[in-house]
């Protein structure tokens, strides 16, 4: 954690100076803004955190509830989510006070006494053999507030506008402020009252049943499945000796999934209500508490529940529904988009995979700095088309694992050949839930491929896959992507060549080694910084550009390495220590990023886009290339 | 962490209910309390944070200063420290903005030029060697702050009451609260008027100048160094290349002990203004900054400072001097103590080995249990001689150790024959500076020997040094001792003999484990659990009793293990998950407890203090000598 570069800190240094439109914010939504959001779930509070590292742009973030989530809802944290944690500044609290999922046991019918279960197998959860990032359980009301915090304590000071309602919107592409957006006041001294404000673009996080998505005529495709869910969050007492783990748990009177859930005892239960008649209509889910729990005793038998407090509970058929292109602008059509959905206004599905709230977030993510960009005037308009080009076919994906996954746990127990089924394809599926298989096609601000060969561990269009590394300036073993918070700026990682870093008289005669010559174009006029760096911020304000070398870090004279990479920022000109590292090894780090993600010891230039995503792989040697690929997505900021 | 159990929680969880004196606190400082902290520095804060879990107890903490630290003091955490912290709740965040000490770098005049300085050595730090905590520098201010949450948060609601100085105290032993205390009002409304009230109980917590210290007549016994010290936290741009590596330099010009500080940018530097004359008169205590900054830059030759902004400066002499005794209790007299010292009032010394803030931490930690089972009733007054029994020694041992290491920093270059010599007295004396030597010798809280070969890795009087073992519950790796959070219970753990656990049918016939018969006995009308524990409380109010299993978490069958270890407590009466663990193996536990600490295959119990101290290691078979063991230092609280 940087810190104390604007002078000295004395109290909580993860509350930001304010900034901007964070200075004398008003309490009350302004007639004109740059952003609207709609609705202050997961997706809308990613965003409002994101948006407030922008306190150039004015942001709200409107919210019917009258305050605080307190209840419910999604609890599922992948490792891709604890990721993004970090980068907001929030993982290692949200983590100790999360329920970490170690195994997920399987259930079945005893095969000697079909009527009670047993435990078929355990296994493994997959996060800690794919990244270093836990596989969590914490109620989506935490996220929020974590969120919320970060947003608060961000240049921004975003705050939700609790007690407002989206009524509907316009969009009139030729006004400064083309989106009319309708609002009612539904909790305050103003309820009942009806305002109009308008935004230069409006997101709409407004959950299923998402106004914003009927406002802008786009339409939820795909199926409502006939089975029912019921769930609930309970204490209890037990001799059911998997409580406190995860199972999947298939009997003769039906399945339940089971969630052990933050704090040691409370857990939660998602129950089969079976097959849902045609003519149903949406009967089911009356079902009472009574009649859940009395399934659940029925599905455990021999084991059974004596509950003590239901905490929460609901029920829900399982749909599963994708909109088709997640902006208002019409396929075919081009224009800059002006209203944008995430999260379940979207994309709705079942819980059962635990997914829902970490793909919204990672709606949120996506667009959020491409937004900041666009309205900062780092970029053109032209970004946002990306948004929707991206998001829709990752929501895509989900709908198919969530569909295969949710029938396999709803079969009947003479439907399974095989106990072990189901595990076999929890863990071989597993890049998916934790979600690192997302990978973007080539775009304005995604490269192509051709010089992948340098560095095979870091493929085009995925996540950025940490290692540790040696911070040189102290010998402290860090992960080199946590560095990266979620502050919308691009990171470039110049991997050095065998040549750099070394002793003086050690290099080839005559020839700088290639991370110099590297560093010493990027100070060129005709560099990325300095073309898209806008005059006047620090020179790192947009690209933070770090420098690793290969072998120990003792090796590296840190007074000879480029001032690139030692830039001095802020008010007082302080140089900046922490971009230079080593691959290690060193007493410390057995870890060596260079072997574990293949990199060429000729050197690479690694570039990361503000939501953690590789956009491009580029040789130390060509420079130029690193200039074209910035040029296709960020305005000449100086000439 | 543990939450839920008494009904659902939706917010932070950190925030535990108030109750008792926690409930309707007043702001002001009543007429008559318990306990009176006199100060809020380190030892203060930690003792109001500690008293904030005996909400049956009225504290108050009282402060000359008109609110929270901003600046200086001390800044070195030593791992048993951030063991502490943990206990407390805080230690993942605190450490996440602080600065890690991964190295310390030793410097000297270069033998081919004395005038410059080159880098003579570079030490790996000892922390993560000897523990699982690491070694930081943080900000005295953020640690207070950390503490008054923690105090805040706590079901007693504990915060300062500043702007409030101590003028005096006499002592009545026959009152219901002995203790008069005068104070003034040194700020707010009321600032300059005087009051007049009474506690049971008070703490001088008050610093060097102790206004507690000298109302009870104990006299400061040591020496003035004649050594002066300038101290600077500094913004500077360097070439000094181990500006962020912690470092003692010595060169012809002087010493300089030179210490990162959190954020990245800042330093503290500890420059070494030489002898003082015997007719000074303090008089270099008025040396300006600028002199000292001229010093550093002479020191650091050839690298120069150019210093952007000084954070806080300060001299100050080196004295070496601690209390003869640490209470009110004059020596050879036996009566209950009523006004304690704790911190700086009763040990002075210099800042060099990074002490001081450490133990004045531990003498609260130390003293709060204490107080708190004493004014609950659970133990007899008689305890607190206890208080001054062990932590006077510690201190006598410190003003020793820092009284050695500063003379050895401040030697001039001719003195040194080995340039390795303050290297190697560094590493091998890591120990002490880790917080983790401390051993309190044999009394009523500290058992004797007879049995520590069933346990030698838990050495009797030492701090209980944890290990990893498996959550049974859910396969979770944890720290065994990280579950032990400093809410003043007794910590017993029941290591299993090998039959314990093992499937029915392998144990040898007609006799039950040792474990089995051990919890069976605990459960018996003599067990300290039945003696000790008030009636109408939680069975683990006052004992934290768990079981650690030999072998494998799979191999437990946790619905056959004793229900001692499976208490249902709390207003829903739910069963707790978190008190049976395996020593593992496991697909993610590679440690095994009882090889690590070498603990009996036949079993045995370790009871460790609310301060986390070994107290007794005992025999599974004895359970009457654990009984004989709490009688010394509880009262019967039930028939």
């Amino acid at each position: 954690m940087q810190f104390h570069h604007h002078g000295y800190v004395s109290g909580e240094p993860r509350v930001r100076d304010a900034a901007g439109s964070g200075i004398d914010r008003p309490a009350e939504v302004p007639d004109e803004m740059d952003v609207l959001i709609v609705g202050s779930g997961p997706a809308g509070m990613l965003l409002a955190a994101q948006m407030a590292q922008f306190p150039g742009v004015t942001t709200r973030i409107i919210e019917r509830r009258d305050g605080r989530l307190v209840l419910g809802q999604a609890d599922g944290i992948q490792p891709r989510s604890v990721e993004t944690f970090q980068a907001f500044g929030f993982a290692e609290r949200i983590t100790a006070e999360a329920y970490n999922i170690a195994y997920m046991n399987f259930w079945g019918p005893d095969p000697e006494n079909p009527r009670n279960i047993v435990r078929t197998v355990r296994t493994e959860d997959y996060a800690f053999k794919i990244s270093e990032f836990p596989h969590l359980i914490v109620n989506q009301a935490r996220v929020l507030d974590y969120f919320a915090e970060a947003a608060a304590h961000a240049p921004g000071r975003i705050v939700p506008d609790y007690g407002v309602e989206f009524l509907g919107l316009t969009v009139d592409d030729g006004a400064e402020h083309p989106v009319e957006v309708r609002v009612r006041y539904a909790a305050g001294p103003r309820a009942g009252e009806e305002r109009t404000v308008r935004a230069k673009y409006v997101v709409g996080c407004d959950g299923a049943r998402s106004g914003v998505r009927e406002a802008i005529g786009r339409k939820h495709v795909g199926d409502f499945s006939a089975h029912a869910w019921g769930v609930m969050d309970v204490l209890v007492n037990t001799d059911f000796p998997d409580w406190r783990t995860k199972c999947a748990i298939n009997s003769e009177a039906g399945n339940i999934l089971h969630i052990p859930r933050e704090g040691g005892y409370l857990s939660r239960m998602y129950i089969d209500l079976g097959e849902v008649a045609q003519d149903d209509h949406h009967h089911v889910r009356q079902t009472p508490i009574e009649e859940i729990i009395r399934r659940a005793n029925d599905i455990l038998h021999p084991y059974s529940l004596d509950v003590k407090q239901v905490a929460w509970h609901s029920v829900y058929e399982v749909g599963h529904r994708v909109t088709e292109k997640f902006d208002d602008v019409p396929v075919g059509e081009e224009r800059t988009p002006r209203v944008f959905l995430a999260g379940d206004a979207c994309h709705t599905h079942s819980a059962k995979a635990g997914q829902g709230m970490n793909v919204s977030m990672q709606d949120g993510f996506n667009l959020g700095w491409k937004l900041g960009h666009v309205l900062s005037g780092l970029s053109p308009s032209s970004l946002l088309t990306t948004y929707s080009a991206e998001r829709q076919p990752v929501a895509q994906q989900l709908i198919d694992f969530d569909r295969e996954w949710s029938s396999l746990m709803a079969r009947k127990p003479e439907e399974i050949s095989d106990p072990q089924d189901l595990a076999t394809y929890y863990l071989a599926t597993a890049e998916f839930p934790s979600g690192f298989m997302t990978q973007y096609g080539a775009s304005m601000i995604v490269g192509d491929a051709s010089h992948q060969s340098l560095a095979p561990g870091f493929p085009i269009g995925k996540r950025f896959t940490s290692v540790e590394v040696v911070r040189v300036c102290d010998g402290n073993v860090v992960h080199l992507g946590h560095h990266a918070r979620a502050d919308g700026r691009w990171r470039v990682y110049a991997f050095a060549d065998a040549a750099a870093g070394a002793p003086a008289d050690a290099s080839p005669a005559g020839e700088p080694p290639a991370l110099e010559r590297w560093a010493e174009w990027m100070a060129s006029p005709e560099s990325p910084i300095m073309r898209h760096t806008p005059a006047g911020q620090d020179i790192d304000a947009v690209f933070d550009v770090k420098a690793i070398y290969q072998g120990p870090f003792e090796d590296v004279d840190i007074s000879r390495v480029p001032e690139l990479f030692r830039p001095r920022t802020g008010p007082l000109g302080l140089t900046d220590w922490e971009k230079v590292y080593a691959a290690g090894p060193s007493a410390w780090c057995t870890a060596d990023i260079f072997a574990e993600r293949e990199l060429s010891r000729d050197g690479v230039v690694v570039v990361v886009r503000p939501d953690q995503y590789v956009a491009a792989v580029l040789p130390l040697s060509a420079p130029e290339e690193l200039a074209a690929f910035f040029a296709q997505t960020m305005v000449r900021a100086r000439q």
